[in-house]
């Protein structure tokens, strides 16, 4: 068995005028720690994507550790952009692989809702390539609506067919303390919001929002060795990650999320699984055609087809392929760096049967996390002890 | 024996108007695959402390992975401010450590002059303690100041005793072709140059610049695979890491670089060798008391006794404990996220026998990188194969 989860927090997903990064950051991680019953860990990641610019922060992995009483361990920061989180579970897994490190403590955490909203749209462009494209005054919504514009237009979808991503989301946010927005949406919600960069709907996007979530790793025979009950403990089956073209203009394809592709297939060779052995698939919807288009690289739907599964209504928590069961970044939101983090705890709850939209049996579960527009992926998968 | 590193390569620290980000690390990334006789790598890891700041870029993993042509590999960002380029490192030893990449390519950098000056300061100000320190008008220089101004108190220095460290990294940077200031100064230059926050002078302090610098690392079985010849290999025999209170008002004491004593004391134990088996010392002098105080906590100098070493000239490289031997960050310069690389190429070269101040016989180096005022500290120990 590879090595295993063996205890998750989280703060809830929202605007948190009353609570630092580093507050969010601790909460989330003594949560973590007090679920596996362990007061102190060898070492701590910190995702994050960009703390400096939005709350004039960095040295993230001392100031968490040392905040957090967490003692003179090592701790760093790991960034992939929006995919921070999930990069930093896989640092934390390889530390524990490398034998260097046994009980590992990851946090992801973003603090945006300190910054003016023009500010957090520039910030965010920074996953995008400074010189090529943000630039030319591209924000990452307008390289988002060009691809879902293309994607509508080469398949023949409407925005309606997207808007079905959303409304799946917010189901399954209403039902999810955690989630930042709690109602249930419909297709009419998205289409009378308004255009934020043709075709892209306000409610296509996931909101700029502040949180925090936390994991530890070890190796099962320290988990055993720390007395943690087994149905705590479930296994980081597969990790992958993958790079592709930082801007959009050097890709091969537009509508192919290539790195989320081989980061995938490495993630299900080393689980031994595919993706007809999974019960459930946290994706990056950050914008509605991300769901889509990463159904599609993770081998769930043919090409082009992602967004025919919403319209058949195959993406419930009770139907064939669940996505976002927590959801997904759309309805529990999208703390940049800390996305991937929330994806693992949710993954960790459904696992133990102790999600709220539980998918029922649920053994194997995935989560990818995309960072820029889809230049950095990370897959992980996860599986039940 | 452990990870090898099988290829070093850097750019001159220099101001670079004329290269990009990107440019410098991907001209460092070729010159050390170059340097090994390879043409890919398995992932890369980056050592930056604060390119969003600086230049509005991040998700460097992707940006540089993409742009130096490696393809579709796992890339990420590793932050710990200062100390960024001696943590990329060690994420990078871990990787391979885990079994889980062959190898791996690790650059540190920084391009720190496209900034206007009082934002240099302030950038760099986030790896203090931003709601202690920083909100408070505590500048980085200001809070090396107050060390320095103690340092000379309680042990009844000269502030022409911590010039000696300045003199020392100078003489040896003039012979350095990659260092960025290449003439050798006096006590003089010193404390003629004007105060930036009393005591600490201009040529107290490192200077605001860009660079980048970069290894490969491997496991011996893979550099024999590869067939790179055994004088190429350098082996990171011992990795250390620790953290200490971000902010100095919580420190138990301002003189004791607690975090580097606990990362060297893990990286000498690992390694197998003591402060004695060490033939020179890469040590973080971004402020001539930081040199003093690293002697210190790294077991070469008893607690206070860290200048004196200076003023009795065992600093030089043809005295007992070179140290700085490139010209330390003083002299070399200090493209804050690039340094630790610089250490580690530097560290490389002196134990292949091709450093511009060859100490004789080199076995054993050590590096020993800072984040924020001693909060972050990585050692790591090399050694001739």
């Amino acid at each position: 068995m590879r090595p295993v989860v063996i205890g998750v927090g989280m703060v809830p997903v929202g605007e948190h005028w009353d609570m630092a990064l580093r507050d969010m950051a601790i909460d989330a991680l003594l949560k973590a720690m007090d679920d596996a019953g362990i007061d102190k860990v060898d070492s701590l990641y910190v995702g994050n994507m960009i703390s400096g610019s939005f709350v004039e922060q960095e040295n993230l992995g001392a100031l968490i550790a040392d905040w957090a009483g967490l003692g003179n361990i090592p701790a760093v920061k790991v960034e992939a952009a929006c995919a921070s989180g999930g990069a930093a579970l896989q640092e934390g897994f390889k530390a524990v692989m490398s034998g260097l490190e046994d009980v590992v403590a990851v946090v992801g955490v973003e603090k945006m809702t300190d910054a003016w909203p023009s500010d957090a749209t520039r910030y965010l462009a920074y996953a995008a390539d400074a010189e090529w494209e943000l630039f030319h005054g591209a924000s990452f919504v307008a390289l988002n609506a060009l691809i879902m514009r293309y994607y509508l237009h080469k398949y023949g979808y409407t925005e309606e067919d997207l808007a079905l991503f959303a409304v799946n989301a917010h189901a399954n946010g209403a039902k999810n303390p955690y989630a930042m927005f709690k109602r249930r949406i419909t297709v009419d919600t998205v289409m009378r919001s308004p255009y934020i960069a043709d075709p892209l709907k306000l409610f296509d996007a996931s909101p700029v929002c502040d949180g925090a979530a936390a994991a530890i790793v070890t190796t099962p025979e320290k988990a055993k060795e720390l007395g943690v009950p087994k149905e705590k403990w479930v296994e980081i089956a597969g990790v992958g990650r993958a790079i592709d073209t930082i801007n959009l203009a050097n890709r091969d394809d537009l509508l192919v999320l290539k790195a989320a592709k081989i980061a995938a297939d490495r993630a299900y060779k080393m689980a031994g699984v595919t993706a007809k052995d999974v019960d459930f698939f946290e994706v990056h919807d950050a914008f509605t055609v991300m769901a889509a288009l990463s159904l599609e690289a993770l081998g769930v739907a043919e090409k082009g087809e992602g967004a025919k599964l919403a319209r058949e209504g195959q993406i419930a928590v009770d139907a064939d392929y669940p996505i976002q069961t927590m959801g997904g970044l759309k309805a529990r939101g999208h703390p940049v760096g800390a996305t991937g983090m929330y994806q693992t705890v949710e993954a960790v709850l459904q696992l133990r049967g102790e999600a709220s939209n539980q998918v029922p049996d649920a053994e194997v579960g995935l989560t990818q996390n995309i960072g820029g527009t889809g230049s950095n992926i990370t897959v992980n998968v996860f599986r039940r002890v």
